[in-house]
């Protein structure tokens, strides 16, 4: 597929092509790799087997795939370099998120775009609004590529932050409004990130910005949380990535891991559309 | 001096030491190094070599350097082989400021810590608070180190995010309080990035966060600002760590780019000692 494809039109084909709204986390925790992995005498080489024959696994129950930076850089630059190496394993067919939740003034910014963008190989990076459009717009200097910018996101405290002043008219809603604005020029380039936790939000968010792609996260093994997000934030001009990380990860402790782990993305992906037949 | 100093006192040595509030922002733009760097054959030694000679001649003046992750991520997994390179480069006995702007939920940001504060030799991270305080916590696990939390950062457009709902009741002011309480069990050790554009909300900032250090990013040339920003932020109690980067990095174009990187520094660290004196 050429670089070239708008970022809304690739996430649809990938979606169409895998059957999939899944997006596969890859968040590589040393201390719960496989005991057979060899992680304790090899942890960079571990950790690459680890997430290669993970993305393999997974690959045709999956649309996208989210890798989580921070547990490579907690290798250091031998992490980097790893991060690199497994990035590349992801297939160009599929959607390729920088869970990097990046964000900075916009002459600096841009270099972190260029990071993600020119040095790896993703299509989207998470981004935090906090400094403003300045957080946002160098990762919109790429025509096919994506932001999802946090919303609402779904750990307890983030209410600390994301519901000031007041539930009625609370931070993360502004802000979803502002990142509307932020992608009108190129309508489906700015995404959300919205938690599977609060459900009601979802489906609020989903009213206000009826064509932005949602980031799911914070779905675990219940169906009905998984209904309860695709019917509240799934449409057919605004759709839903659910991610997933440790529950396929880390679905079976074993030298069977990668097996296991593409039965729990099968069966993700079989419950999703589930719930979608039901709702036509 | 060795690791188990705690931050405040460490930041305290490092002033004291100096005589100076001054902290160099490392922010290498490739653009931007001297033509006589030899960036344009091989751009990460001409990094190294610059980042190394600034480092080297900037010292004597300040008590803190800033590391801006963007622009050695920027050049891919060698870009973070150079960062610990230069972070290793940065006396000791300095404040060595990560400018990530990491900020994610605990189980992330334990990772992130980890890269930060065990992989490079950083005291203090800057985080954004956008997800509550799973984003701070994990860098207040280690005794002696620091984060500073954005509060009201100096672009223009952060005006968008921060002053909501409004500018009598804005976010900001909510962040720095939720901060202080953050830092409740160690003061000291969450700070607060707060722009120097905006003097009058410093004060503020200071007058509601008495112990709290702030890192004050936007003071340029201007002998006025810098003045007015010691005179708002800066008590025996609350310091007022004064970053500047383009300024001093960039003060000539050619070979004695690090001559006049010190003569800036040096002048800035005058200015900021008649500002002090002045005020006493």
């Amino acid at each position: 597929m050429p670089a070239s494809v708008p970022f809304p039109e690739k996430l649809h084909q990938a979606t169409a092509e895998s059957g999939s709204l899944l997006c596969v986390g890859i968040d590589p925790d040393p201390d719960r790799l496989p005991e057979t992995s060899g992680a304790a005498s090899d942890p960079i080489a571990a950790t690459r087997k680890f997430c290669v024959q993970i993305i393999k696994a997974t690959a045709p129950y999956a649309s996208c795939f989210k890798v989580n930076f921070a547990f490579f850089e907690a290798m250091g630059p031998a992490g980097w370099m790893l991060l690199k190496e497994v990035s590349d394993e992801i297939p160009a067919s599929k959607i390729r998120i920088a869970d990097a939740k990046r964000g900075d003034i916009g002459n600096t910014g841009r270099f972190y775009a260029r990071a993600v963008f020119e040095q790896l190989p993703f299509d989207a990076c998470t981004v935090s609004p906090y400094m403003g459009q300045s957080s946002v717009a160098p990762f919109l200097q790429y025509p096919d590529k994506a932001a999802f910018v946090l919303g609402r996101t779904s750990n307890p405290d983030a209410d600390q932050v994301q519901l000031w002043p007041s539930t009625s008219d609370p931070l993360y809603r502004h802000i979803a409004s502002r990142a509307r604005e932020w992608g009108d020029g190129s309508p489906g380039t700015v995404g959300l990130v919205a938690g599977a936790t609060d459900v009601n939000s979802l489906g609020q968010l989903r009213a206000a910005c009826p064509e932005m792609p949602f980031l799911v996260p914070g779905v675990g093994a219940q169906g009905g949380d998984l209904k309860a997000v695709l019917r509240a934030g799934h449409t057919s001009d605004g759709p839903v990535i659910v991610n997933s990380s440790r529950s396929i990860l880390y679905a079976s402790p074993g030298s069977d891991y990668a097996e296991a782990a593409a039965a729990a993305a099968s069966d993700l992906r079989r419950r999703m559309r589930h719930a979608l037949a039901e709702q036509v």
